[in-house]
């Protein structure tokens, strides 16, 4: 099972960094398999602690891939780590073991401490088909444009039937990129 | 903005009615709208209040669609109803006014009580697919097969890629409720 979720790391200047990321759970661990090179694989080895954060704000998702990285944070309470403003709910991890790997090595985490900040208020299918379009948008150079158009088109329905302003924000800023990418 | 949760409304016998509905919020308010006719409709006139569970657990959503409808269920505090105790969070809603319609009269609700159970873990594709999925297969009559079909398909990717052991299940209740159908 993956979770697509926020993980918020630091850098070793003192911030934050924010990267959405899908994490799976493994009995009672926590593993963030980050590409390589990435800012987040850096700070794990360097810190050795992450957050990951559960949060349905998609503006957070869409905005870290259009070059939107400053989302409001606050401090963790048992590591020395920062968690999303907007998280509904985050666990703060601390790296137990890593296995290296050419494109994807695997943090091994054990929780360290999780608390819930607000309720979650059902599924939505907006939400939903951002989520699917941010990856789609971190494929561009891996897929055809004609896969990523007809997925797009069939993904923009729900948008239509089911957004809020975030998330037609959220897509606005997502189709932006694609139409940026293809000019 | 529209929610997927799953309404529980109590029957005149004192049973439960558990019923996966789109919601919107407007304002402070709850808008149901049930199909007419509908079990959950009937319960809205004749009790006055519902719950609106934000469940994460798709097994409910595919098992109502495909004949399961039993769930468990546990008390709501503050009206005479009941909740899921599978619900990561729940309202409880007393109809204040409703409005006829051929199709989907709407009932507008106000917040009695709010509570949370159990965090939100994140987003996880294979959920929204089998949410798509169930829309879908209510919608068998309405939709060529072929556009059924198709975005099954696509639909399906997401399963094969992230889903847990309910999600499939879930996932197989619905592919064999379509089988049925098109046999």
């Amino acid at each position: 099972m993956i979770y697509e979720t926020v993980v918020t790391t630091m850098n070793p200047d003192g911030s934050v960094h924010i990267a959405p990321m899908g994490i799976r759970r493994k009995d009672e661990k926590y593993l963030i398999a980050p590409f390589k090179p990435s800012t987040t694989l850096d700070n794990l080895v360097n810190s050795g602690v992450a957050v990951i954060n559960a949060t349905t704000e998609v503006l957070i998702f869409a905005g870290c891939l259009t070059g939107r990285h400053e989302w409001p944070v606050v401090d963790a309470t048992h590591i020395a780590c920062k968690r999303l403003a907007a998280a509904l709910a985050h666990v703060e991890v601390r790296v137990e073991s890593s296995r290296d790997d050419e494109l994807r090595p695997v943090f091994t985490c054990r929780l360290v401490h999780a608390a819930s900040h607000a309720p979650f208020e059902g599924f939505n299918r907006a939400q939903a088909a951002v989520v699917e379009a941010a990856i789609l948008v971190s494929r561009l150079h891996l897929l055809p444009e004609q896969k990523i158009r007809s997925e797009l088109e069939y993904l923009g329905i729900a948008i239509k039937k089911t957004a809020g302003e975030k998330e037609q924000t959220a897509w606005r800023w997502l189709m932006e990129k694609v139409d940026d990418y293809y000019s």
